[in-house]
């Protein structure tokens, strides 16, 4: 196993409950978009439907035809909304998101077309600026209600841009936002805030829906702060080769590393092609026998070389592990120092490492 | 199509044949490693293998064995080695690179168990500090040629650390080190040396075999001049929604962009789990109806904002789309804003993006 991706689907569900736990009597969903955040969703939402999570968020109408399948009684909600995929939405009972009144429009004709009522969350902007109803489209619904004639709006729902900022007033200004707006909605629904980072700003944030994504995959919710979620991922790469090495030689691409004295280097089998991205040339770390060892020069596609010159010589040998993300070094330790952010490590994490899951009883 | 993106296979065709009458009488390979650099080998090597190309290079065995089912009159080199992958590589006829001395007694070893000649590449190094023989290993082999038994090296390679800076006097050393090395060793085989840009230093780097990867799909081999290959790959995005922003509006995650003054952004169905890379954020650019359009704001997972303000008030409507790599920004370019290299980028594209092929025969 050159590469190998170990997902505790476990630590994902116990992750989820304790969401669950902390936001009751609010319901807890899922986000599972992007593959379940590169972990692999054929394997994570069953596991999360079996522990009682009713409701997924996914983020296109493809990803939302492909969980159909995964989970056939729960809730699916589409944030990219219908954009031009309505027949496929309402045949597989997708919620999608309405994000503007070009969506709310497009998905009234559908539902007046098939003549029917048809659910759909309601997203207001309330300070991403990316996607939601602005004020005047707002203000558009509450004058004109007929607008929203053949949609059941099962959800009003909006979100953070600065979550993960606790003392960040833009959050206080956007919970104030949000509750103006969603008032003024000739509409009955649930509304929700929070995502993973939102749900620790306190109960205020929580309304009737959490949607918690990096979370339940590990990820830490609170930059600056202990992580209170279990950790999820593990990433191993099979060492290829260990080399002497002296000066004057270099490592690499560029010959970005200089040797400085006699030591040794581990080669193993992961590069960015892997999602090991290339900003952790020179920078990056990862861990062999309890040692912290560097990557030394840049990253190649298939390839990266550490410094294993702190094990004792004959201590590392082709066919041990380098540990890249884990117990010892986390996701968010491989973030900072790929200067990102987890998320990103995450998604990147590509096909080529062979996924084994365990825990799991779905 | 949220996202979709477009791979010439007659432009791919049509780099590799002119390398390969570049190169002439040298054999012209094709590295295909990594899917294809994330474009699709499935269609990619069939391709190539009906326009000549005969010998194959992937990063791994079970790379190989994938390319087995689609050239399988193709000779397939794997970077990586057997690496415990012994049976399986004997098996599809795969022919591993040898890179350490260890490699060399496992494949000798399963020869021996076999009791057949088994043909392989032997890897030397003479730079990278990454895989491949060192001098003492090679002194071994020339001391003891009985350690090569049962082996019929094809091949002796090396690899350029340096080729992208053609004054960088690395090259010439790594081509004076690599003839010396071939010439100890107790072998008659081939030599190769070029990758994509090692293929323009010159004549005299080509020996008997190059084998271009990077310079097939229409990246740069040449960084501070012209690019000389043909653009093979398209990729474009949905519009999700416009807006009309205005200050004191922020937009998207953290509130890292400030809006200055009255305009609108478009918000595009793509995000770093496409392999836009989050490093993009504020920095990259889009083409839309032949604008140069910058991105706003920090890249999320599935979605990206661009200023359009430089385009027509209502000129720009959900349902359009934003060139993100093409004809007027190419690969190279968006590398460049991103802070890395074109191979990351090619790579990094990720399978929510719907592939279309266009042009080929086979």
């Amino acid at each position: 196993m050159l590469l190998e991706l170990t997902v505790d689907l476990d630590a994902i569900v116990a992750n989820w409950r304790m969401l669950h736990r902390m936001v009751a009597p609010a319901e807890c969903a899922a986000v599972v978009k992007a593959n379940a955040y590169g972990l692999g969703v054929e394997r994570v939402a069953p596991e999360l439907a079996a522990a009682g999570c009713a409701t997924f968020f996914v983020a296109t109408i493809d990803e939302g035809l492909q969980l159909r399948g995964l989970v056939p009684d729960a809730a699916i909600a589409v944030l990219a909304g219908p954009a031009g995929a309505e027949a496929e939405a309402e045949s597989a009972n997708l919620i999608p998101v309405l994000n503007s009144l070009e969506q709310v429009i497009a998905w009234g004709a559908w539902a007046a077309r098939r003549a029917k009522m048809l659910p759909a969350l309601l997203h207001l902007d309330t300070g991403m600026t990316r996607l939601g109803l602005e004020g005047t489209e707002i203000e558009r619904l509450a004058a004109d209600p007929a607008l929203l004639a053949g949609i059941r709006p099962l959800v009003v729902m909006s979100h953070f841009a600065c979550a993960d900022e606790a003392g960040n007033a833009m959050n206080d200004r956007q919970v104030e936002r949000f509750t103006r707006l969603a008032a003024g909605l000739p509409v009955a629904a649930r509304r929700s805030l929070a995502a993973s980072s939102g749900i620790f700003l306190g109960r205020h944030t929580h309304f009737d829906l959490v949607r918690p994504g990096a979370a339940l995959y590990g990820l830490n919710p609170l930059p600056s702060a202990t992580n209170p979620m279990a950790p999820v991922v593990r990433l191993t790469a099979e060492i290829l080769q260990v080399r002497d090495v002296d000066t004057p030689m270099t490592v690499g691409y560029g010959a970005s590393h200089r040797v400085a004295q006699p030591g040794r280097t581990a080669t193993a089998a992961v590069g960015y092609a892997d999602g090991y991205l290339r900003s952790l040339g020179n920078r990056g770390y990862g861990i062999i026998k309890g040692e912290r060892v560097p990557v030394v020069g840049r990253i190649s596609m298939d390839l990266t070389c550490f410094d294993v010159s702190a094990l004792p010589a004959g201590s590392v040998a082709p066919g041990d592990r380098v540990e890249l993300i884990g117990p010892g070094h986390g996701i968010d330790d491989l973030a900072a120092e790929a200067g990102t952010i987890g998320y990103e490590i995450l998604t990147s994490l590509s096909h080529r490492a062979t996924r084994r899951f365990v825990g799991g009883a779905a």
